[in-house]
């Protein structure tokens, strides 16, 4: 069955990346032009299209924050839907497509998340988003429905705060972000549940790898939030050296180069995996 | 010090109304004009602008729902903002601020909260907003640092999967919902932290009273989804007969003239509230 991870899997395999490019805008990081004293929704899809165009042979997928747009408001909403489309165009050009990940962390009521899932998949037309498992199954439901839409369940995510409520000790003997893990496994009953474990937090990693062997990651928390690669992707990887998704974005988007500095990204995790996978 | 629950408090205690209402533009309540087949963001903001101008004598507070709009993408975040500002209008005609509590349930870390809050503050200029605490406190951090601002963070929900995550239990012997409304209790230095305790569950919502004596609970579910009106008063109000928002929504909206509904269950919660404290 066509799943939203066996698409993911394609283009990691055809392009050996695992490298998820973040499209997030930060009003600090975007020009202003000579009109507007701020930033504009317009300097924001710019700056996407440019990361867009020099990294796209190197990317697994793109993961556009919708913070950093909605911030914007309704000329947000209109730039990140030419941002996705954007994507959708090089991936035609390519003969590949390029996963779009909505980092948009949504989670409501069944009937709530299905107006965010319809947003997500039938308006934006991405491929995959971020949710909170806090509200429970009903509330996954709406997005899991077709197999090649898919999702990224937050499970341990990479800030100083993910403790306070992800690392509590359950009765049973488990942290809370292991229960997690577990549910996420029973419930993908379709290859579209993935989940959210900071490269902050290798230990973790490798527990949530112990319990869900084959579930793919994203891991967030690379290059700014001191997240170290190497030991992410030791503790993560699966078996067969794939699995994990590596989202960076202000180490490529603020590089004089971000097409070199994509590239070299790329490449060192194309050399941790096979070196991992050869000592194991 | 003036809070958000400062200002909410005065509208409650001016308007005798506890009544919080929903602005849900499902499509499914839409009409749809001559040009288009499908609603529009146009008719999802011109249902809000009726139900408001039937409504705004008897309303403590308005819930916009965000899903509801982002669902019409660009389009629905113009109505979003012309619905917010109506409210505005409404609240300086009546010379009585009615807080506006944007219903978005994000959750993101700090550098991305901060983008998700200054859309909600800044931008919408909404007064408040519902969060998930899946990440703790460095991510609702952005949010509470103004007491004016508040927010409401999710604790125990209205909907059947709530229990998945929610009612776990911990080592320390009591629910994860417990936990949180006590981590709630504790962050609320500046009396602009609520919680979300679903009607659904009055028993959950008596637990979390007697661990957050003080707090304003958020308590959807009253008609649509089943909770009753009285049996979440009796356990959710405090001893002031305050401390409770309930959310309506469609049973206002689809109702033949929503002013008078309004009315109706403004009064019914009254007389609640006057009997259950006559009955302490």
């Amino acid at each position: 069955m066509e799943s939203f991870f066996s698409f993911l899997e394609k283009r990691v395999d055809d392009f050996s990346s695992l490298l998820c490019i973040g499209l997030d805008p930060h009003v600090s990081d975007l020009r202003t032009d000579g009109q507007s004293p701020v930033p504009t929704a317009e300097a924001a899809r710019d700056f996407c299209l440019n990361l867009i165009r020099q990294t796209a042979r190197y990317a697994a997928a793109y993961k556009p924050n919708a913070a950093f747009f909605e911030v914007f408001g309704a000329d947000g909403w209109t730039a990140l839907k030419q941002v996705v489309d954007a994507i959708q165009e090089e991936s035609n050009r390519q003969g590949s497509m390029i996963p779009v990940i909505l980092d948009a962390k949504r989670g409501d009521i069944a009937s709530t998340a299905e107006a965010y899932a319809q947003s997500a998949f039938e308006n934006l037309e991405v491929d995959c988003i971020t949710l909170s498992p806090y509200l429970g199954k009903d509330s996954i439901d709406p997005f899991i429905q077709e197999s090649e839409k898919g999702v990224f369940l937050l499970c341990k995510t990479s800030n100083p705060g993910s403790g306070d409520l992800q690392d509590l000790m359950l009765e049973s003997g488990e942290p809370l972000h292991i229960h997690v893990a577990k549910l996420a496994q029973e419930w993908n009953t379709r290859n579209n549940i993935g989940l959210v474990v900071g490269a902050t937090y290798p230990e973790a990693l490798a527990r949530v790898r112990d319990v869900a062997p084959n579930l793919w990651f994203l891991a967030p928390g690379v290059g700014t939030q001191g997240g170290d690669l190497e030991s992410a992707l030791k503790a993560g990887l699966r078996k067969d050296g794939k699995g994990m998704l590596i989202p960076v974005s202000r180490a490529i988007a603020r590089a004089e180069k971000p097409g070199l500095a994509a590239a070299e990204l790329r490449d060192t995790m194309l050399e941790m995996r096979l070196s991992i996978s050869a000592n194991r």
